[in-house]
């Protein structure tokens, strides 16, 4: 065959299309024409804008802005509308700097708790990222501030970040890794999407048509500006013609001739630099639109904003005996380094230069209205004599009735750049929790911490403890108010807390190795992976006990044709006026297919006041039952009977009902692959096979002889393979029993 | 590029060559010319030639032969010695039937211990299946008969076998699925291998020519016979090209013409189609060189043989207060269908004739030389009333001092053709188990069954168990020699009994879906999931007790060019002569590498009068040592301190030794793709980048601004990305550093 090259282009508006296509500096694009310059900047849970001279890596200090709690604490509010209020008032902030763009939200998927970015991310749980995701895009681009949804795709590990090929299976790529990006694209219709480092089995992420034009574009319908992660463009001319629209950061001036050429030479079509450019100045345009910097935001406002989420967004994994929320009356002694300098937010490009910072013993000392006595324990950094530091804390849990320990990991232990390769604290803060255990029955541990850690050795000292992750600047205050009950806590666990390293789905797969990491575990990440196996963990997804309780009651299905409508009627059945997260999971359990015994299809939170009871309702859309078919490349709803959960966690399943839903049907493909158990289920084909299998079968073939059941074992014969022993010729077999089908 | 078609052959001798290529019939080929036909005849554990008429399926009666113990059984020996002399014996049979080549054996590893023919199969491990394989090879073809090792490869599961793809990572599918193959190749040189029905990553096996031509002949040296599985060659020209040399079954004219016509259309080059015929022609030569059919073969020493062996097979799983072996002048009562209707073979291809057949109650009465009662407690199809059955057989169970119990899974659940879907044992047989526990503690359980089966509801009730597995037609002496001692037991597991299914390694990906099968557990299967996931088993591979003991002293490591040969001196420490099985395992605890804790990589039998002490050594070869390196496509040994354990079984390490080994040399690839951490690592490079590194970091730039450690982020940034942050070009680069590299 030849080949015919494209004709050539010559259109003079090439140079300045290319132009438009690559950044003018780290962090803005160029004026082109009459498209306007813009920046884009970091980071999800707050503004980084450099300030003074931009170096060459984006490391400089920047402006200050909210800390608001990072991904890891926001997504543990399981709330849309907390999500939502974050977007929003990080909107007002990058109105104030005249930012166009924020790099967020960070909505990969936590494969592994051992990932050194998980604290950027949201939850190992693809429906609970999407509903997350598209809420905080929707709340900032509402202030006139685009999103760049990333990192686009399947960038589940800081190791060999910038080359790795995430090496994943067509199902779960699409049911797992690309689900939350789908939904986010199709509610909130983000302003940019940042394509990742990585490439997809083994095509680099930022050269890959499938993923960034074909899925993206023209599966999903997104139709903002594709940029790239900072350096993931190493081929502009490949990048361009496969859907990257901004290639950041500038200048690359060489980049932007070499397109130029290779749009001459007809390598890149011209009507793809063109897309691009058009894309960028429409995005310039909207940007524009939004109006020159406002004069500030609310700093007040945004820190109370700030506590208020980190307050829900804090999970009580346990809470033995009622042991909290404390009583002020009651003599506490606070211990922990991290109760004096909080771990609040993780490293790397997130990184934000705080407007001020709650410290959690002061504001326990202010909620207690009292001088509560505090020893540090132990030094985040290693220095002190960690014997003195322990003895000192020890004498002071003695003296108290409730020890309240702070116990996290520190900053240089986990970040943006590198991942972790264990799940535990450090060993003199257990040493600690041990020694303390023993002269005080009443610990209270509180966590600071990104990515997950290994439980085991704290349930085991301490029965009460609240997960609060990294909260943000204003992560001390609600500390403060939920251990003394002024907050009823309410945050549930975004991801699984196993019991052990080993039991994790990519134990052994993680982070790879050669440049190539296979997703091993498939479908099975997190929850679904200890539910398939029947593994025990520490506390699993959606886990998190409240001060009050909760009743579920009545759970009613309404099928529809957008999906199942399922509402259950929850009971603050408590003393205390608290929230609940209503959790709903389906399963098939007769499924044909591989699948995870239950996933989360819904959520919505439900504030009662004690005795009070209101219907909690979701929608689970039916596109959310699908699987993905490789037969069809297509999303799949399979028939059959489902089950609903209505749940307070994904292992706490208070009510469940079954509804059958009609399924879409993929029909059968007759060729010589086709078996022979294939066609016996379709009555139509098997009216033609049967006399065909007669004819073979020896007289009194149950093929006795063999010891076995031979009817059994032909139902995976092919056509193709049946012709050749029956000495006939496939083609015609194939053809008499499709035109049976057929017509059948 | 224009490519330019092949020179059309023209050669007369196509027709002639291409109908060597495929069969006349269903067991034998064609004479062509001066080449004889010969014949192919099932399979590993007996022969299985037709009687009569052989009709489209061949799944016709056969002539009478011995019924050895199939592989799970024979693995179960752990005895090279053991294997050839079955080896032998079939050849030998053979030789009596004028069968040319004899179909096995089968050493596709137990991927899944749901596989419907496991029982087939030697082992989960491939070094066991490599050592057994190549004897059995050794034993048979020395009698003048062909080998067919089989199934080549990666044919790990029956549902779906005729289309499903094996989807396997490199490492995978060099370090356990070709492993075995290679070893009995090199070691054993056999006349045939047998292409199988399965794909293998995408591409039909029988028309995959970098498995069939690149590794098996090229990388191997193989130089026999490729025949197909029987109707595994779906496209004849593309077999051809690909490697296959003989299409089974025959007729297939249309076929042979087929070759014909591609050869002439230039689409399959002549050359292959020639040197296939002269292959099947000069092993048809080799089989006339071992002269006419013999008179016959000597049926009782056959059977004696078989008998041997089996015994050797029986794994006693456990023996609490040491229950076995039975004192003759003890009361027993002999319980269970299966002491009298023995289960001793699996069904399909391999399906044995069995030239006579003991049964182990009348053998378990003579070796006692008492009149043992029996109550068949169950039947194996579900008839009679089951209730009845078990009331007489716990009423025989109380009267008795012992009472061992033949439980099983009958043959109707475990074949060729389908897998499983659990591992239980049928209930009643457990129901059975638990009533008699109650009225008599002294409780020996023999196992009858092919596939591996749970066994924790056995260990609750029975303080003795023989697995029994699957032993031929001698089994039933087999198991009374053992249970009264004359014979004491010594075989070991060749795969693990896992406590649960949900534990075992594949379990959510068998036998997968739409025709793709993924080998998700990777490296890890068998033993080395379980040990690299701390996962408690019920038995562990290699695990098999003795009525006497043994102990292990002075393990010693010496290093040569070949390998390491370890030396452990082993003393039996008991009372009863005995056979002991020693393991030895080699880990690399400070592997850089995805690696399991410990592999196999020699073993050795030994037998010791009371007392009696020998060395037993063992080379463990240095290419046995080596993973397979995707970045040079090729075996890598990785230097270190391996840790060499002598072991009976893979948890029962006796003595441990470390031994550096000086591994291969991988060499540093300088390009864009390279990343500082890589470079930093290499002295030379180090030198040339350090100074750019200082350049682009701004003063003081430790990243503190990003709270974070900077310099380890740096690390996986791949040089070409650096360039484009500086400013600069990568070509330029790139170069400098190579130079520095290469001269440095």
């Amino acid at each position: 065959m030849t080949s015919t090259a494209p004709e050539p282009a010559s259109d003079s508006a090439v140079p300045q299309q290319a132009a438009l296509t690559g950044g003018a500096s780290f962090w803005a694009t160029k004026r082109v024409g009459a498209t306007a310059a813009f920046t884009l900047h970091d980071g999800p849970h707050g503004l980084r804008k450099q300030t003074g001279e931009t170096d060459h890596l984006g490391i400089g200090e920047s402006v200050p802005a909210t800390c608001f709690p990072p991904a890891v604490a926001l997504a543990q509010t399981w709330s849309v509308a907390s999500a939502g209020e974050v977007g929003a008032a990080l909107g007002r902030e990058c109105r104030a700097e005249g930012v166009g763009v924020l790099l967020g939200p960070g909505v990969n998927i936590k494969r592994d708790p051992r990932g050194g970015r998980n604290f950027e991310y949201l939850s190992e749980d693809p429906h609970l990222t999407g509903a997350l995701g598209a809420a905080w895009v929707n709340g900032l681009q509402a202030q006139g501030v685009g999103a760049s949804v990333k990192h686009f795709a399947a960038n589940n590990a800081e190791n060999d970040r910038m080359r790795a090929s995430s090496d994943i299976d067509p199902r779960t790529l699409r049911e797992i890794y690309l689900r939350g990006f789908a939904r986010i694209v199709r509610d909130a219709r983000p302003w940019t999407v940042m394509c990742s480092y990585n490439s997809l089995n083994g095509v680099r992420v930022s050269e890959n048509h499938w993923l960034l034009t074909g899925v993206l574009r023209e599966e999903w319908g997104f139709d903002g500006v594709v940029v790239s992660d900072w350096g993931a463009v190493r081929d502009r001319p490949a990048a361009v013609a496969a859907g990257v629209d901004l290639a950041m950061p500038g200048p690359d001036p060489h980049g932007d001739e070499r397109i130029v050429a290779a749009v001459s030479r007809g390598e890149v079509p011209a009507g793809a630099v063109e897309r691009a450019a058009a894309r960028v100045s429409a995005l310039s345009a909207k940007i524009a639109a939004a109006g020159p910097a406002t004069a500030g935001f609310d700093r007040d406002a945004h820190h109370a904003l700030a506590a208020r989420i980190a307050a829900r967004a804090i999970v009580l994994l346990r809470n033995e005996n009622g042991l909290l929320p404390l009583d002020p009356a009651r003599p506490v002694a606070v211990i922990g380094e991290f109760a004096r300098t909080p771990r609040y937010q993780g490293g790397g490009s997130s990184h934000v230069n705080p407007t001020r910072l709650d410290i959690p013993l002061d504001e326990i000392r202010r909620v207690a209205g009292a001088e509560v006595p505090f020893a540090a324990g132990f030094t985040t950094d290693g220095s002190g004599d960690a014997a003195d530091l322990r003895r000192e804390a020890v004498d002071l849990a003695r003296t108290a009735q409730v020890a309240v320990l702070f116990l996290g990991v520190d900053a240089g232990q986990e970040s943006e750049g590198f991942d972790r390769d264990h799940l535990e604290l450090p060993a003199e803060q257990l040493t600690l929790l041990c020694e303390i255990a023993t002269v005080q029955p009443n610990v209270v541990v509180v966590l600071s911490h990104g990515g997950v850690l290994r439980l085991t050795p704290v349930t085991e000292f301490a029965p009460a403890i609240l997960d609060a992750a990294l909260l943000g600047q204003a992560g001390g205050t609600a500390i403060a108010e939920v251990l003394y009950g002024v907050v009823n806590p309410s945050g549930k666990l975004a991801e699984t807390v196993p019991a052990r390293l080993e039991d994790v789905p990519s134990y052994l797969e993680f982070p790879g190795e050669f440049s190539h990491t296979r997703y091993a575990e498939g479908l099975f990440v997190g929850y679904r992976w200890y539910d398939a196996r029947g593994i025990e963990v520490a506390f699993p997804f959606g886990h998190g006990l409240s001060y009050t309780s909760f009743g579920y009651a009545d759970l009613r299905l309404d099928t529809g044709a957008g999906g199942i409508t399922a509402t259950v009627a929850v009971t603050n059945t408590g003393a205390r006026a608290g929230r609940e997260i209503v959790q709903f999971y389906a399963g098939l359990p007769a499924s044909a297919r591989t699948r995870a015994v239950r996933e989360l299809k819904g959520f919505a939170e439900v504030t009662l006041e004690p005795g009070q009871t209101a219907d909690v309702s979701v929608l689970i859309r039916r596109e959310d039952l699908a699987y993905w078919d490789i037969r069809v490349d297509d999303w799949v709803v399979e028939p059959g009977d489902y089950e609903i959960a209505a749940a307070a966690s994904s292992t706490d399943l208070r009510l469940r009902q079954t509804v059958t839903v009609a399924g879409d049907t993929v029909g059968l493909t007759v060729d010589a692959e086709t078996t022979l158990g294939e066609l016996l289920a379709d009555p139509a084909a098997a009216a033609a096979v049967v006399p065909l299998l007669q004819q073979m079968m020896p007289a009194g073939g149950e093929g006795t002889a063999l010891g076995m059941d031979m009817a059994r074992m032909v139902m995976s014969i092919p056509l193709g393979m049946l012709a050749s022993f029956a000495g006939g010729d496939a083609t015609d077999l194939v053809d008499r029993i499709r035109t049976a089908v057929e017509t059948g």
